[in-house]
């Protein structure tokens, strides 16, 4: 069995995978990035935590930011503010097999690729949607990885130059509108506008704590002004989806990340709002793609030499 | 001799293209697309015009539309209002060769690939500006085409999702703000608004007309008017190519098409406004790229299955 550890800005996700990709032992605990030390302590516990369930014969590791493959280490990751931490190092030493570490948009693509819609795709293109928005590109069955191995980055395509500031300082960037982190920011807008809603009184009942589901789970419920956050929220996300469907015409466009799992509630929507909503679908890995992806990141390493 | 023959939406251009690429003869005429009859009895008539100087051994024409590369048609060109025009059949029987069609955009990216930068560059990506902004993507060394051979239509990608509302009714396209038919209205427009401007003055010395050169002419001539066009309309090309370079992260972006003839008076102003200046070049071809594509459509058929 072969151990994946997807590393996400606010949890982390492991499980074994078997050889058909099946992930069993699932678990989750929350990141805790305080230092490297912090970090690397609860990589380590994770990695313990399956030693006794199965004979574990490698481990991989899905970073969010820059990764060095090489020296299997998180070289920069501006989400979890560390730098320079040997994850490969620690977890290696940990439970005594070879360990790999790789970015967390690109382990969804790998994921997608050996388990999922890449098998029969060879035009695919990935679009994770979490804290940013990360991307993946397949092409004529190869994954595609351009300069620096930094290609995808479709979170940072401009949608809107007359817009608003995005984090990496440029103006009207993809992920500025359709990340879970701006889902968020829209549902707490709202609800502040209409005080009255139900959107308003479900956050204020739960303490004013706000997540990615929250204006689905109102929606949901009837509210209006959730359903109108849902419907803004899905046009931000079809905007890029159908650029990268002009640019690429490819057979797919997969989308993953944990909001995906609103399905058809949010995809329709979507499909509603692009020029060829048959090449777009969920990832059926669902948030298994990054545990999945990270898993398989010795033999993609073996398969891609551009990777290492 | 291969003759090329580059059909645009105003001019004709045509040449010789001899083993190295070197482009001799090159002529152009005002393209002339009334009806399909007087579009083939023009395209006729360039082919006659060179039976004498050469000995010709196959003919192709780039076209801006949709072509059928088996029937060797124009299916439908929006820019001509043509459709269904038997191209290849005039050309042939009026030379006695084989003659080949081709898309325009695509015929600007085969001549890059096989006599310009795309000689050193696996990947890839041409951007050609004009009445549109077509586009085409190598990958790995290869032509990347996608679903029904038409990935690359990096002018309608959306870059300002509240904006203008583009011809092909879409919101924001890129080409709406950074074609040369949107450089001309914008140009129109600062003159209307500037009445006493050098650009305006240069405008009504010469009868009302407007072109792709006009502002650059003015603002050369130290028109502030002129200058902030010409500013303005570079900030609106970098953001597309910005998002080609984000997305693909490719050896080279290469601009073609009449406009790149200003050179680094525009060229240096998209590189302020882009995150990789050092991957932007300009195509070496300059307007002779969609000629060389042209001529060598027969020998892309034959090494490129995908695209018959």
């Amino acid at each position: 069995m072969r151990l994946g550890i997807d590393v996400g800005a606010t949890a982390i996700k492991s499980g074994l995978v078997d050889d058909r990709y099946n992930v069993t032992g699932k678990r989750s605990r929350p990141t805790d990035a305080r230092d490297a030390a912090a970090f690397l302590s609860d990589l380590a516990d994770i990695g313990r935590s399956y030693r006794g369930s199965a004979k574990i014969t490698s481990v991989g590791i899905g970073l969010p930011g820059q990764v060095d493959p090489h020296k299997g280490t998180l070289v920069d990751s501006t989400n979890l503010a560390l730098a320079d931490v040997p994850v490969a190092d620690t977890l290696s030493r940990e439970l005594g097999v070879p360990a790999f570490v790789g970015n967390d948009a690109n382990c969804a693509m790998f994921g997608e690729v050996y388990a999922g819609e890449g098998v029969t795709t060879p035009n695919l293109i990935m679009v994770t949607v979490g804290t940013g928005i990360g991307g993946g590109i397949r092409i004529n069955g190869k994954i595609y990885r351009g300069r620096n191995e930094s290609a995808g980055e479709f979170g940072h395509m401009c949608v809107n130059f007359s817009g608003v500031t995005c984090r990496c300082g440029a103006t009207g960037c993809w992920e500025a509108y359709a990340s879970v982190t701006a889902l968020i920011r829209q549902t707490r807008d709202a609800a502040g506008q209409y005080p009255q809603s139900l959107l308003a009184r479900l956050i204020e009942e739960g303490g004013g704590a706000v997540d990615g589901r929250t204006a689905f789970i109102a929606a949901k419920a009837g509210c209006p002004v959730a359903e109108q956050v849902v419907e803004t929220y899905a046009g931000y996300l079809a905007v890029g989806i159908d650029n990268l469907l002009i640019i690429f015409r490819p057979d797919k466009v997969v989308l993953a990340g944990a909001v995906m799992n609103e399905g058809d509630f949010l995809v329709s929507r979507i499909k509603e709002k692009i020029r060829f909503p048959d090449q777009l679908c969920i990832s059926k890995l669902h948030s298994h793609a990054g545990i999945i992806g990270a898993a398989v990141l010795g033999e993609v390493y073996r398969d891609h030499k551009q990777f290492v």
